[in-house]
């Protein structure tokens, strides 16, 4: 039967609870503001979200959730038991931040405006988290599934999706997660229902070095390096799936005067299409290779030959939730009753892990605006209608994809 | 009229002042020896010279020598007039060594070797040079040419060679300089009668930079800098001369999901040619701007272009003095006639500068043995006959260039 998303999301918008639910966050405002900048000002740097996570664990505990825990990664967790059969869908907000250890993470407050490093990327969604919860309560919201609520760990760079990745593929209820939202930044149009894949790597070139002068006509490490570099600038990608590379760093050598010892430079390949991904990771790991053997070949190995190293600094998988699918479909129409204009987009976020095992999964956004993500300067604008006009569209959509139940 | 330089230097080494001078130096060795360790024990860092070469200023003074002083740039000197026509050549070493400030110049003595940073590059030389003039003086040999006794700044790395060039090029004996000898590390067999020239630049590429998907497309700075280091490794140089590049250092980028704003490589390019070294310098430059345009070509420069700029890190002049010149033949046989099979080298050394003028002029060497000049490890070793053999064959090139005139 083919639903109809809209008159569903009508009638949860329409109904007393729901309205009970709203009448809550607003009622909840200044105590939601005061989450987010508790939370934001709890470090919570690359692989060291510890003490974040200790405290959101304690946060999730006291809204009353059930099994509240950390796994072996360090995600937090806690369950709303649905009136149904167990079907199980997460929502879920990062723990990590982009900055790093010493990092000043005060928040100053001018107006509506908080700023600090962190406050919208993504800790003003565990802040909302916590407020949909104590208004699903308030309101005596009763869902079909269970939710569980989730903190995670890793989204962020080197992070590579480690604290999704485990929910996913080892967490215990890795096998039961039907549904996947990850509420990430303030933006609400843009949904994000494509998950850019990425593969990141450090490659490494050697070789025995030498004078520059007395050693002339040696293998140099820089010239494989700069071969590769230049064919991987030379690679035909599509405009769509959006295919895209990047040679980021380059490092190597230490004296003017002397032929390197090593030569390395770290790129950036990503894809919305798992396929075109692997086409290119494919076609990179030829060039190293070709470049390496022609260095090798071009000059003299005498000393020793070029010799390579590649490390993975990341590996995303690409996916995407097709837009026909329900999870998609409930958070546009959401929005739609909200006000809102929502488009659909790719992009690189926990969802990519789920998107990628074929599990229905989008992001969406915690409400309000804000800017300079993943700068200092980084800042939200909690102002309070358009807080929580942002808030209610994500909590519809939530409750329409938990199968709302009412009170 | 036709030299014959063999019977020349053996007119000077049978004559008995040429005798008295060796019987000197001899005498002298623990003195030489003491001087080399007062010497090395002053740091004398790359652009900081300045407590060395006041240091041995005194030295000189009090050596007697005429018009003692310390030039613009740091080079210190003093001059032993000759009886003739006043015609000058300039008999140096170099006051600087490659060891940055900091570094433990505490000399270690085993046996009859002395270890430290720059003991023999170049510092036991400038010790020698006070040892002939006490030589000289002792046994009263007179000269034709004015002798004019130099420590120079400059002469290592990024030096680049400013001491000398000041001499030849600004200084007040500019235009009078007919001939140079540089006395330079412990070794005498290996006159260098050839400057290898040298050009060193750090070219860096500039663009507008941009998030490695989001930007995609625009032009990457590291794409313009590897097509330049790939066509510099395929430039074709001629065996002899001597002709070679390098690509050294590179670096560049911040991020690894970011398109650079900027890459840079140093690069090395050498020849025994003038005339090599600037088709060199020349192909270096076309293929920078190549790389910048085809960069600019290639991808999209809406949000600004790839620029370059091009700073120079070193610039020696390439050069060389005939072997059948007077000063390399007189230097040859002086070396025979004390045993030696000496051999005509190319290298790069403040004789550079001279040969470059055309003005004849070679590098020889302090006496003694040493090695790992450059390294942390440095020594030399003086053993007496050893150090004494070097010294007199090098004291009777000196002669024979300078008109030996007996007493």
């Amino acid at each position: 039967m083919q639903r109809d998303h809209a008159s569903d999301i009508a009638a949860i918008t329409r109904h007393p609870s729901f309205a009970a639910a709203v009448e809550k966050l607003d009622a909840d405002h200044d105590r939601t503001v005061a989450d987010i900048i508790a939370l934001t000002e709890i470090p919570s740097p690359p692989f060291k979200e510890e003490r974040r996570a200790a405290a959101y664990l304690e946060m999730l505990r006291a809204h009353g959730l059930e099994d509240v825990e950390q796994d072996e990664v360090g995600n937090v967790m806690g369950l709303r038991r649905g009136a149904g059969n167990g079907a199980l869908m997460v929502v879920a907000a990062h723990l990590d931040t982009v900055f790093p250890e010493g990092t000043d993470v005060t928040v100053r407050r001018e107006g509506t405006r908080l700023y600090a490093p962190g406050v919208g990327d993504d800790t003003r969604s565990l802040a909302v988290l916590l407020a949909f919860i104590r208004a699903m309560d308030a309101a005596g919201i009763r869902t079909r599934n269970d939710i569980l609520f989730v903190g995670d760990v890793g989204e962020e760079g080197l992070g590579d999706l480690r604290g999704v990745r485990h929910l996913f593929t080892k967490g215990r209820y890795h096998e039961k997660i039907e549904a996947f939202i990850t509420v990430d930044s303030p933006q609400v149009d843009k949904i994000v229902v494509g998950g850019v894949g990425s593969k990141r790597y450090s490659v490494r070139f050697k070789g025995p070095g030498g004078h520059s002068f007395g050693a002339f006509g040696l293998v140099n490490p820089m010239y494989a390096m700069a071969q590769a570099v230049t064919e991987l600038g030379r690679i035909q990608v599509p405009e769509s799936p959006r295919t895209t590379f990047c040679a980021s760093i380059v490092g190597g050598g230490t004296s003017v005067n002397a032929i390197p010892e090593e030569a390395w430079v770290d790129i950036d390949l990503r894809s919305e299409s798992a396929g075109e991904l692997a086409k290119l990771d494919a076609r990179w790991h030829e060039i190293v290779a070709a470049a390496a053997k022609q260095e090798n070949a071009t000059r003299s190995t005498s000393e020793g030959a070029i010799t390579v190293e590649i490390r993975t600094l990341g590996d995303r998988p690409a996916g995407h939730t097709p837009v026909d699918a329900d999870i998609v479909q409930y958070a546009t129409a959401a929005l739609r009753a909200h006000g809102f204009a929502p488009k659909h987009h790719a992009s690189s976020t926990d969802a990519n892990i789920p998107m990628s095992l074929g599990i229905p999964a989008i992001k969406i956004g915690s409400g309000g605006t804000g800017g300079r993500a993943h700068s200092l300067g980084e800042w939200i604008d909690v102002e309070k209608t358009a807080s929580l006009s942002g808030m209610t569209a994500s909590l519809a959509t939530i409750l329409a994809v938990a199968g709302f139940l009412g009170e």
